[in-house]
Order: C-alpha cells, then sequence, then structure tokens
C-alpha cells in the first residue's frame, strides 16, 4: 500500500452542537460543513475543515455523535464522557486492492467494505492490529480530494 | 484565534522502532524522518509525513516514545499498552496571541510556551476544556509548514 492523505480524524463527541460551537468560536474554524445523519453507520456526521498548505484542503476534523441508543460509539463515549480522538482515516487510490493487501498481512478488517461519510467505500481495521489506533481506510473520491456538502 | 494546519497528530507508541516499520512496511509511508530525542519533553520523536492535496505537505504523525521513567507519556501507555492517539496540533500565526485568547476564554494552558518538536513555540492546552483532546498548538515555522529533518 502506499500512504495517502490523513483524510480526517474522527473525533466522537456527545453533541455535535456543542463541538461546531467549540471549534467556531474557540478554535477560529472558518468552514463548518452542515451536520447530516449517517444512519448505516449510526452516527450523526459534521465535517470541519481545516486549511492544507498553500491555500489546499487540510486534513479535515470529523465530528462523530450517537445516532441512537444501538451507535457503535455509545461505549467510547462512556468510557470518555466529554468525547476524544476515535479513529484516523486515510486514503487510498483503490480500496479493493487495500482490502486483499491488509487481507494478506493478516490485519482484522472490521465488518464489509461500505460507503463511509464522503461518499466513497471505506472500511476500517481492528486497533489491536493497527498499533491502537482504530483505522478507517477510505478510496480518494473520484473529483479529489474535497467536497462541498 | 484562526484554526491552522493541522501540523501533526501525535501519536504515542511504546516502540519508535515497531511503529517506523508499520507505517514503512503495512501503511506504505514514503517519507519516514529519523528519530530524536526531546529530551525537555521526556520523548523520543519521530515524525511520519502523509501527503497533501496536489502534492503539498499534509498532516504528519508525530510518534512519540517515552524517555525515562519520567516521562509524561508513561501514564498514556500504562493505559493503552499497544500506544494510540496521544494529541493533536493545530498551527498559528502568533504563538503570544493565542496564548492569550485561550486564557481570556479560561481554557487551562499546561505550562509554559516553549520550543517544540519542530523548533517553534509550542504549548498545551488541558483536554478537559477541549472536548477531551489534549490539544497542542504550534507557532508556523517561519520558512513554511515543512521541514527537511
Amino acid at each position: 500500500m502506499k500512504l495517502g492523505r490523513l483524510n480526517h480524524i474522527g473525533v466522537a463527541t456527545p453533541s455535535i452542537e456543542a463541538s461546531i460551537a467549540h471549534y467556531r468560536d474557540v478554535m477560529g474554524a472558518l468552514k463548518i460543513h452542515k451536520p447530516f445523519d449517517l444512519e448505516a453507520q449510526g452516527v450523526k456526521v459534521c465535517f470541519v475543515d481545516t486549511p492544507g498548505e498553500g491555500g489546499t484542503f487540510g486534513t479535515q476534523i470529523e465530528l462523530i455523535e450517537p445516532l441512537g441508543t444501538d451507535s457503535p460509539i455509545n461505549g467510547f463515549l462512556a468510557k470518555n464522557p466529554l468525547g476524544g480522538q476515535h479513529h484516523v482515516c486515510f486514503e487510498v487510490a483503490d480500496i479493493d486492492e487495500a482490502r486483499k493487501e491488509f487481507e494478506e498481512l493478516g490485519k482484522r478488517i472490521l465488518g464489509p467494505t461500505r460507503l463511509g461519510a464522503h461518499g466513497t467505500p471505506i472500511f476500517f481495521l481492528h486497533p489491536k492490529d493497527m498499533q491502537g489506533i482504530l483505522t478507517e481506510i477510505m478510496e480518494t473520491p473520484k473529483e479529489g480530494s474535497h467536497w462541498s456538502n
């Protein structure tokens, strides 16, 4: 595999509304996208942009709030009631090729490849096989590494 | 404050050597910098580059391994023996101005402003005041957002 962009860091929060106020009023984020429900993954999602080098797009902050009582991030928030760093997401050019490579290395993949928050195929790798980090692998959007919703 | 680049994510590891092998052999990182001791902060440090958009520099991964028995990350590794996401670091144009703004907002700052791993002034903010995330604020290097060591 060839390491691609660090597309986003996933940040769990008990309240996207409160987190938006934090990134806007405390951190001074200039662009905060509209939150939306990602029902298939049991989370409400909101992307916060950070600038890249020379006016390019940088790594985003993906705020995730539990959607329903079965949300997979309820356990994380029970342990970390304020929220915190939940996962990291790297881009790859070809999701199927990346999946095959991780499988060949014996890395545990959590569930099937599915559509992620940016509408491109993703999968997650088990943190115990990834140096303690829940790692998302995402195919780079065809139109490039950024988006407008 | 105006949110700057996500300069790096800080990743604690019990072994920088093992982490280098992971980012090189599993993740396919093309550029891994030479590790060095940051004695003032009690850590050994190694930066791993990720690509930015259009060939620019992206957010780095800062691997940190304890240096000595008093290292401030020993507690984190006792709780997370495999390592994991330790902190995030955002750039600002003026470190003194940023410090003043966080102080005025009542955010707890951990210790004095000091030189960080990139040789520019930094300070850390208490995770309990920052949505559960240990947050480093770093002045953008004068020569730009990248480096060569």
